[in-house]
């Protein structure tokens, strides 16, 4: 009960609005946001299946996700929740499709093909709740204010609310895997998805054991972390170094000798 | 000093990884995570132009968008950072040209071109510092762990990462706001961004006087926010309804009427 309070607090504070927007955020708040966003991982193995996520924490993620910001306010994002296992089975069939193909590709690199062959890449059926989450490109248009020159914006404003909710899954202790070895013509006649709505992404949502440190990935030595100097570019592509840009260089270059 | 030291131990602890990962968040925590989501807003006015954003909270502000997600760890983004004047104007020009454009598709309907053209639409030159965000779909590439099936997932973690810089700044006080109104051309030509990459966020950076409770957009009337219950489907698309999901639509119900 406590529990179902507070999801209406949170979500009646968002609607309505208060004051609280107006305030700043206090060193130990702020610390719980960067918390959560280094912390944040993609999850595909160490779900707890047998523990079922209450409707109560779903809806505050869910209405994480819609409180993302969006091209035009034009919300153009639904959420389609999967529980049941005949449908998980369909899109599992249609991921060992996929997957198959992408083993292929690595054909001629057998050892990274073995360290591929190796790695869980999705979590579908141990997961205990699968969305999937699309975009309507003609949801309040076909004038969408802001996406008049640049019609993907649309799509990214799905993706902002997928990470919203990724975030917010995170403190609520749910691990969230994004599957994207799936096939999209598989999703829209699985899931009875129109045309025109474009599924975006597959994510499973479940409660785990535990939260890995760093990213499978970098973990396991397929991938290593860029520096951040390695993304940061000054005033135009390819610069990473300017007088007016001295101090910012200084600090950068001491961050990441630390 | 004291901020250029939590800066440190904020990248030291996401680069090197530490027990925190293990540990649940805590009440605290959890309502910081949310009202950093609720209360981020996409700002085009109420920029203190006076008021530089120090170089600790701009790079914990980029290291918080190097830490999301990304397909097969490809970490495809770049932040092309932007304080030079000259630069911000030909920006802004091409904005005035793309916003020209805008309001002529709205000739047939003069109440909502009216009420578009009252609105304030970027805050370029009044905004300390523009980001612009770009992908690269060649980095790690060819082959991209999980981008085999569905090529554009790479492009989905640059804008995972933009969500992650704008709850950080939200959370450093600092307003953001995204500028699509503007022709990709443009952009690949003034920031002198090769072919093979993508611009696809053009975002104004700066603190401001204050944070609307509410977005702009909403406010003006121009589109209302939709109820949580409008973009949730159970199994498949377009079902709203289910008998294994009475308790989930109970509660749903209840925090929507309250």
């Amino acid at each position: 009960m406590r529990i179902i309070t507070y999801a209406i607090i949170m979500m009646s504070e968002s609607r309505h609005g208060n004051d609280y927007n107006e305030f700043p955020f206090s060193d130990h708040e702020m610390k719980a946001v960067y918390k959560a966003i280094f912390s944040r991982r993609d999850v595909r193995s160490h779900f707890m299946s047998d523990k079922a996520i209450p409707n109560d924490a779903l809806l505050r993620i869910l209405n994480a996700a819609h409180h993302a910001p969006s091209v035009g306010f034009s919300q153009p994002w639904n959420f389609i929740l999967i529980r049941n296992n005949s449908i998980k089975e369909q899109v599992k069939k249609s991921f060992l499709k996929e997957y198959k193909k992408s083993v292929s590709m690595l054909e001629n690199d057998k050892q990274r093909q073995d360290k591929y062959i190796s790695l869980k890449l999705e979590g579908i059926m141990e997961s205990s709740i699968n969305i999937c989450v699309t975009y309507d490109p003609t949801r309040f248009g076909p004038f969408v204010l802001g996406r008049t020159s640049i019609e993907e914006t649309g799509v990214y404003s799905v993706c902002c609310a997928i990470q919203n909710l990724w975030l917010a899954a995170r403190v609520e202790g749910i691990g969230v895997g994004w599957v994207s070895i799936l096939a999209k013509e598989d999703l829209h006649q699985i899931l009875g998805i129109p045309k025109h709505i474009r599924p975006i992404a597959y994510l499973c949502l479940g409660y785990v054991e535990k939260f890995s440190s760093k990213p499978d990935l970098e973990v396991l030595g397929w991938i290593s972390r860029l520096g951040l100097s390695e993304v940061i570019c000054l005033e135009q592509w390819g610069i990473t170094n300017s007088d007016n840009w001295q101090d910012f260089c200084t600090v950068l270059n001491r961050i990441e000798k630390s």
